[in-house]
């Protein structure tokens, strides 16, 4: 059955007390008014619109790559008047319209679905009814002896029989496709002076038309978002839900209540997650990759049976079967660590790539470098890849050895089993199978222990010596 | 109405197994009895005597500045000898008189508040009791057809009708002045030889004055602390609450429940605080701005749309307007980063200001510096502040470039666009405009790979190569 | 009493969805299968048999150290082919025979050995039994007036009476020496046809012997492993339990509900553990002592006393008294920290010793090196200890002064009170007392700034200025 749906989704959520719309607000990666609008397309809706209001430039520019229409309320009058901003948008729909809150992200697709086939054929609508935990605050269903929709009465107004009932109203409907004509016998006869959706109800119960209650199965699905208290509720439903499904698929998850997960991450059998890891974005991580406590892993690729030590910070990078980063790595985006190649403490990668068994073992900057298989990068090494106007290249060749405290002034080059002696600035190229050396020969100055002793003042000359704070 | 407020916090907490008083254990950054110390001062209580009595000198010096007095209970026989030895510092107080537990740091000032007015005006007592989820051990209060307290039950005298009452006695009591005179009653004619405050309730009754019951609304306010893991479940209810409030105002949590905040910090709307973050003392972050994950914030403040990569650690910095440090940043005491400066990956910054627009992306130690606006700061520098005895200044000028690998050796002024060639040991000050270059030129051995391979022992002479180890 | 127990472990776990067998997933740092072993070993077990089948061999391999026998189930036949093919091992065995599952690994000692007494004496077998508080899926066990077991009857079998009783099997039993007898008259009628345990109770029963029920008293205790949420529920079950007994013996853990710890850890009072903290393997914290939050702690011991800040990694390590480490350290296997030794932000240590009150605070690497008592080594420095081929050592003497920025090429050595100019590469000894120093002297050229401006792109010279990239 063919079904359009609308996403209510202007109001400004002041309660969220934020510059940012409220459908805006990301939830696991997303803006929050994604789900809603996915659900509708993964339902099978044939027309999405959703109707934007505060913010809505910002709120249409995330929409557009999902291909979904949007329709402006330019004034906020109530639910009712959201629904009518949406007309014009289905002016040539003949079918039901599904109408949900863009603040309400987990309704599911087989809800909003189940709810369309739920108008009844002849004309009339549906209404989506849940049973929560705790019913106080919502508007009770009162069903007739067959079971179909006598009535919503509000809490405030219902009779302790009619506050014994659990089912209550959720605020998503379907109607007919007269929808459009029955908006125009709602009144703004209230306090707010606001056109309400649920008046609805009475308008098709006027027409002599059924209105129906389909009950969502899962309570949870009708969490909506008002403030950053029930986002953070969602959000722990929705991770919940993402660490059940990983880990019955074969991830290894160790105290996975500390686990972050986003809805496009993608993992493998026997991948291991230790607690406080981050994943997300277009990460994928292979069959038997492991990511470390408290590692944070954006964008990036773990190919089957790569590394991720504990403390390291991943954006953008690959790493390929058999290689290790961390901990405490930084990975930027464009670092590539070929087979079986090795990034230790403190060492940040950027925009290079590592051949395969590459090590570079501690405390060392290398960006827009190329380093050939096997080679040794010692600690402290640094590729100084900017001259203060623009970035240069460093081209390092396979099995060389790069000494420990070595500053590499790009561009250069440095051969294939070339050597750089400890404490170098190479700022030449060094041949293949050459060492190159740019230090100074050591001086030992005897005594000096005792002549700093008799000047207890240090003096500035070319041989005083220093060190650093605590 | 005018009152005072009795802390009982002489106990040892045996419990505790700990060498620190109980109350003083910390909580939130704060000792325990301060809680309850605060409580009462909130309450609005005239005078608040706090009975002391292990570790006493420890408990005054953490109380001193609150402005609360303190009394010795020399010896620990009994709550109600506990209560007696804060007579001397209210023997010119005529007002009710509230007793309250130094280990009840959750009992609120609208609870105190509330008990002290619900003594009788003409004279008796009133006693708070609560309602837990499970009553077990409590003394169940009984009352009679008109309401007012009975008398309490210990669990173990108690018929099975009185255990079936949920109310029970949580230990805190307000009396009127005369409370003094009816201590002397009490005896210590039971099994520890201690003389107890419920005693009181019959001493009360004997006199036939009233005794009323306060019912505490919210049952967690009750929980006391004996051992760790019971402070750890109200460390627990005290953090849900500062997450909700925090959330309420407009602070962005992703997932809160890893959240650590202290009770001192200030948090605007819009601020992002991401899974782990722990914010400690008087740390405040404005509007926007955002601390990532597994960072920990001590009295720091963040300006609006400051941001704190994750894995950091701040402990009074300052980051102005669009500063960015982290991830992986240190930024000790005196650490300023001005308006967009940025510190990245594995930068440790003491006692330094940088001015607007620097950069200091990697591996590099700023310590006792001053850089002007607009500077470079390369990888691997750093400032060599300590000669052994004593520390000195670096002070570098605004657009300067410091390169790679570069050590500061201070006092040393680099200046105004001024560069500093990479892999130097600046010791002596650069003009403004010049390049300061310390390094030796480089030369290349060729054949060192094949040398190398003759000569399969390594040999110590000026051009040995060398690197690191895994 | 002495009995023997069978721990049937040859399953696949095919919901695991894992290259590992199922008993040796990790938990806590222990194959699952251990639990099941050591339970019986500790409830006073005389024999100990596991049945192995998928990954025999490295289950045996776990298995082995542990001093408990293994029987090979080749074909997986059901839960009664298992116990038969335990046979071989018991042959010689006269006593009862309790028989429990290798992925059930919170049953305790104590109930294994109820169980076994539970056995009549005169003949006859016991079953486990337990309330859950949801018993949907097991199957009810149906006692006689007299309140032995009657019969068991699975869930889809039962009628409404049978399904109100809340007493189900646990799967977990123990026979007398008459078993290997009654298997064979086991059938394997059955859907799967496979020979189940269960069956056993109406052998029992046909030869009119007595079918006891034992309940264990914590439901907990029958959690099983068939999936990776599973495995989660059960770790969270034993984390609770050693958080809280650790707690009640006097540690401090903030946000305990962050912290992992697995059972070989041993913990002092007044130890401090902060949010995040992992203690792994034989780490051992003593009094007073503390771990910061998110630091990893594996195979360490820490002295009374010795502080680890946040955000460290240790593995291997040893601090003394007073001695501190981090943020940001990274201990590897051999760092040895003495009395008062300070390794600070960004420093790995390798296979070293720091003698008492060493200083070593920023970004270094010292690996294979021995450093004498007092000696203070600058941010930057790092021990070349690799030279392509071999390692070698460095030593350093007491109250040495390591100036900023340096390498130590090994094999080095620099004697007592020596000082090492800051930048310097050393590659030959310095003696007692001596500077050493290696590095260029400091040319200052003026007018760069403009000559740079003049020359808009950089050129390849021996004084090009150089920095690096964001």
């Amino acid at each position: 059955m063919s079904f359009a749906v609308v996403v209510l989704a202007a109001g400004k959520g002041t309660r969220m007390k934020s510059a940012l719309p409220k459908v805006l607000h990301p939830l696991l990666g997303r803006p929050l008014v994604e789900y809603a609008a996915r659900a509708a397309q993964q339902a099978g809706a044939e027309r999405v619109v959703v109707v934007v209001g505060h913010g809505a430039e910002a709120v249409r520019d995330v929409l557009e790559p999902l291909g979904v229409r949007t329709a402006l309320q330019a004034e906020q009058l109530g639910t009712a008047h959201a629904l009518a901003s949406a007309q014009g948008a289905l002016s040539d729909w003949e079918g039901p319209v599904v109408v949900t809150m863009g603040d309400a992200p987990l309704i599911s697709a087989g809800t909003l679905a189940g709810l369309a086939q739920a108008v009844p054929t002849g004309g009339g609508m549906a209404m989506l009814t849940f049973e929560p935990d705790d019913p106080a605050r919502y508007g009770r269903v009162i069903r007739d002896a067959a079971g179909r929709v006598d009535r919503v009465v509000e809490y405030k107004d219902a009779t302790p029989e009619e506050r014994a009932v659990r089912e209550v109203n959720a605020g998503v409907y379907a109607f007919d496709a007269h929808v459009w004509d029955y908006l125009n016998e709602i009144g703004r006869d209230n306090a707010a002076g606001e056109y309400y959706l649920p008046d609805l109800i009475g308008v098709y119960q006027k027409h002599g038309l059924e209105v129906r209650a389909f009950k969502a199965s899962d309570p949870t699905e009708l969490l909506a978002v008002n403030d950053r208290a029930q986002l953070a509720a969602v959000e722990r439903v929705l991770l919940e839900r993402l660490r059940t499904h990983w880990m019955r698929e074969g991830v290894r998850m160790v105290m996975p209540e500390t686990i972050y997960l986003e809805p496009t991450v993608e993992l493998a059998p026997d991948v291991t997650l230790e607690p406080g890891v981050m994943l997300k974005g277009a990460t994928r991580v292979g069959e038997g990759a492991s990511v470390g406590a408290f590692s944070i892993v954006s964008d990036s690729e773990l190919a089957p049976g790569a590394e991720v030590r504990p403390h390291s910070v991943l954006e953008g990078a690959r790493l390929a079967a058999g290689a290790v980063a961390g901990p405490f790595a930084r990975l930027r985006p464009g670092a590539v660590l070929e087979a079986n190649a090795f990034v230790g403490n403190f060492v940040e990668v950027k925009k290079s790539r590592l051949g395969p068994g590459v090590k570079a073992g501690h405390l060392a900057y290398l960006g827009d470098a190329e380093v050939g298989a096997g080679t040794n990068v010692g600690a402290g090494t640094i590729t100084a890849n900017y001259d203060g106007v623009k970035k240069h290249p460093t081209i390092i060749g396979p099995r060389a050895f790069i000494g420990s405290n070595s500053v590499l002034i790009a561009p250069v080059r440095i051969g294939a089993e070339a050597t750089v002696a400890a404490g170098s600035a190479i700022n030449q190229d060094v041949p293949a199978g050459a060492l190159g050396i740019a230090r100074a020969r050591q001086r030992n100055l005897e005594g000096w222990a005792e002549r700093k002793a008799r000047a207890s003042n240090s003096q500035k000359d070319g041989t005083r010596m220093e060190g650093e704070t605590t």
